[in-house]
C-alpha cells in the first residue's frame, strides 16, 4: 500500500454514491461490554443478521479481533469472510476508509482522523486507536492506495450523490469537539478535495437521540438517487425531532444539488418514540471508557438509516406499525432492489444502526490490478 | 472461504515444488522476549532484510499482532503488505497452510495441525492456539478454499519436488511427540492424500541443533529442481552431524524419485560449529511458555535453509568461510536466479532460518475467481 501525497480531487478521484455498485462491503464484530449489554451476545445475534442480510447482494468481510475471531467465525456462514482486525468498537461506517474512483474505475481510499465521537472528554469512547488504525489497514489488506486527512470526519456524518453533491449536518461538522481550529470553509474545501464534490448542503441537527455521535446525518437523510433523498420525519410537534425535520426540509427544499436539481423529498415516518429500559441498562457493564447510558434516555430510531447493497436495501426495523410504511416507501423508491427489513433493536441499543456498521466499497480495478502488476511488479 | 471435505488427491490437486512460480510469500513479525533476545528488535531487524530481499522478486505479506502492527509497518517498506494477524511465534513455514494447485492452476490450501514442535510437555513453546489459526485466517483473507487435515506436522518437516516426490525425516514425522497414534503407513498415506505426492523418501535425522524442531528435513537437503538435491554437510568425523548427513546421502542415493530418476545430490558444507553465548542466552526472558535457551548451546546452521524465490534464492550466511562456497554452490544450480545472502544470526538464534521463516503461495486463479465469480455470485 502507498500513502499518496496528492489529493483524490487532484488525482480525478470522487466518492461514488451508495446506490452505484460495490464490490463488497464491510463490518466489524462488536464486542466491548460496557456499549453492548449480556458481553456483546445480543448485538453479536444482530449484526450477524445483517452481514447475512447483506451478503445474499454482495461480498462481506466482517473484521473480528483475535480473542472473537473463532466466535466471529463460528456465527457466520462461510460466505461471509471473517478477518482478524482489532476495533475499539464496531461503528464502520465511521472509521473504516471513504472509497473513491476515477473515471477508470480505479479504486483508491480516504482515511480520515477518528477521534471517538468527540475526543477523550467528549467523545462516545476512548481510546479509539485501533479504530483510527482500521482505514489503513482496510487498505492495505486490499492493496488499495491510501489518501490520509488529518481532518476529524466519520463516514456517518456524510452522504453523496456521486455526482457533485454532499449532505452534512452542522451540528456534527462544525461542532468544536471534532475539528476545533477548521473554520467552515476549511471543512468544505478538505470534503471537496477529498471527496471530489463541489456543493456541500448543510442541514443543522442530525436526530434526536443521536448525541453520541453530534447528529450524523445518515439518521436524517440520505439520497435515493441523485436529485431524490429520503428524511426522517414526524407530525408531532410536540417531539423534539418534529424541529429538526422541519428545519431540514426548508433548507434542502430551497437548496439546489451540484447539477442544479431542485430535491425531490420523501419522508419517512419516525416510529414511536423508543427508550432505554432499566433493564437494557443493566445489562451493560459501567466503565470509565464508555459513555454510560441512562434508564429512559431516548434512542435516536431513524428508518433512514438503512443500507442499500447491489441488489437489495437493508432497512431497520423497530416493531412499530411503522415499520410497513418505510419498507413500503423505500420498495417504491428502489423498485429495482429487494428491500429487507430487520429488527435491530440490540444496534440500536449501540447508538446506532444498519448503515453506521457497514461501509460498501465500490466495484472497480483493484484486485485485477494486483493480480496481474503485482506480479510484473516482481 | 468453504473448508472442502474431499482431499487433495481426489480432486486432482497436488503440492508444487518451491522452485514453481508463486503469487508471493507470507511471513510472520517475531515478537515474544522469550524467544528473541533484547525484546525481539534484533530479530525484527533480520526478519525485515528477509521480506525486503524477497520483496525484490515477489510480493511479500507479514503478518503482525496488533500490538506489533505499527512496528512491523514503520520497519518496512511500503511495497510490503502487513496484515493484522496474532501468532505465538514467528514461525510461518510450519503453521502457514501448504498451498496445493490442480491442473488449471487453482490454488486451494491444507490445513494441518499444529502443536507447538511436540506439545505442552515436549514442544518448543505452549500455548500455539494462534499459531494453529493462521492457516485458516491466511486462506480466508486471500479467498482460498481449504482443507483440514488432523495430522501433526509442520510445513518445513517436508519438501516436495512437484512430481510426486517428497522427502523427509523420521525424526521428525515419526517423532511420538507429533502423531503418536498414527504409524508409519497412515502418515504416509495423509502425505499422499493431502499433498498428492506418490512417493516419499524417509531420511533418518535432520541436522544436529535442530532438536527443537524434532529436525526438519528443511535445514538437512531440499530439492533444487526434479531429480536435484542439496544435502548440508561435513567432513569432519568428530562433528555429530557427519553421520546424519552420510545417512541422508546413503538413503538417497539408493533411492529413486516418484519419475524413477536416481537423485544428483550436491553437497553444501556447513560453517564452523556456532554456539549460543552467554549473553545471547541473557538477552531472552525466561518464562514456563518457551524452551530455555542454554549457553554454549549448539545451533543448527545450515546453509540448506534458503528460501527459492520467483527470481531469486535467499540464502543464510554466518559470517563463515563457507558463506561464499554456499553461493557460489547455488548460483551454479540456479543459473537463472540471483542468489542473496543475508546475515541471519538472530534468526538462527531462535532455532530456525530464512526458510523457517516464509511460506510461499503458488500463483495461481484465485484472486480473478475471487473478483468475477465473487461478484456473480451475488
Amino acid at each position: 500500500m502507498s500513502t499518496l501525497k496528492t489529493t483524490p480531487r487532484a488525482d480525478g478521484f470522487h466518492m461514488p454514491a451508495e446506490f452505484e455498485h460495490h464490490a463488497g462491503c464491510w463490518m466489524t464484530w462488536p464486542e466491548r461490554p460496557d456499549v453492548w449489554r449480556e458481553n456483546a451476545r445480543p448485538a453479536q445475534r444482530d449484526f450477524a443478521a445483517v452481514a447475512m442480510a447483506i451478503a445474499r447482494f454482495e461480498p462481506v468481510t466482517v473484521c473480528a479481533s483475535r480473542e472473537q475471531c473463532e466466535t466471529a467465525r463460528a456465527n457466520l456462514p462461510s460466505k461471509i469472510r471473517v478477518v482478524e482486525m482489532s476495533s475499539n468498537d464496531a461503528w464502520t461506517r465511521d472509521y473504516a476508509p471513504t472509497f473513491v474512483v476515477d473515471d477508470f474505475n480505479h479504486v483508491r481510499g480516504v482515511d480520515w482522523t477518528f477521534n471517538g465521537y468527540g475526543g477523550p472528554e467528549k467523545g462516545a469512547y476512548w481510546p479509539c486507536d485501533l479504530d483510527n488504525q482500521i482505514a489503513a489497514k482496510i487498505l492495505e489488506l486490499e492493496k488499495i492506495d491510501r489518501y490520509k486527512c488529518d481532518m476529524v470526519l466519520e463516514g456517518g456524518s456524510i452522504h453523496v450523490d456521486g455526482q457533485g453533491t454532499l449532505i452534512t449536518t452542522e451540528e456534527c461538522l462544525l461542532n468544536p469537539n471534532r475539528n476545533p481550529n477548521l473554520s467552515r470553509v476549511d471543512i468544505e474545501n478538505n470534503l471537496k478535495e477529498y471527496l471530489g464534490v463541489e456543493k456541500i448542503i448543510w442541514l443543522k441537527m442530525g436526530v434526536h437521540g443521536d448525541e453520541d455521535n453530534s447528529g450524523h446525518v445518515d439518521d436524517l437523510c440520505c439520497f435515493v438517487r441523485p436529485g431524490v433523498v429520503v428524511l426522517t420525519w414526524t407530525d408531532d410537534t410536540d417531539d423534539p425531532q418534529y424541529d429538526r425535520s422541519r428545519d431540514a426540509f426548508e433548507r434542502l427544499s430551497r437548496s439546489h444539488d451540484a447539477c442544479g436539481r431542485q430535491f425531490k423529498i420523501y419522508k419517512l415516518y419516525q416510529p414511536e418514540p423508543i427508550y432505554f429500559s432499566a433493564n437494557e441498562v443493566c445489562g451493560i457493564i459501567v466503565t470509565p471508557n464508555a459513555v454510560q447510558r441512562q434508564s429512559g434516555q431516548r434512542l435516536g430510531a431513524s428508518y433512514v438509516n438503512f443500507y442499500i447493497a447491489n441488489g437489495g436495501v437493508i432497512v431497520p426495523g423497530f416493531g412499530d406499525p411503522r415499520d410497513r410504511d418505510a419498507v413500503a416507501t423505500l420498495s417504491s423508491l428502489f423498485p429495482d432492489r429487494e428491500v429487507v427489513q430487520l429488527q435491530t433493536h440490540e444496534i440500536l441499543l449501540g447508538i446506532g444502526n444498519i448503515h453506521c456498521i457497514v461501509m460498501q466499497q465500490p466495484l472497480g480495478q483493484i484486485g485485477l490490478r494486483d493480480i496481474t502488476e503485482g506480479i510484473k511488479n516482481h
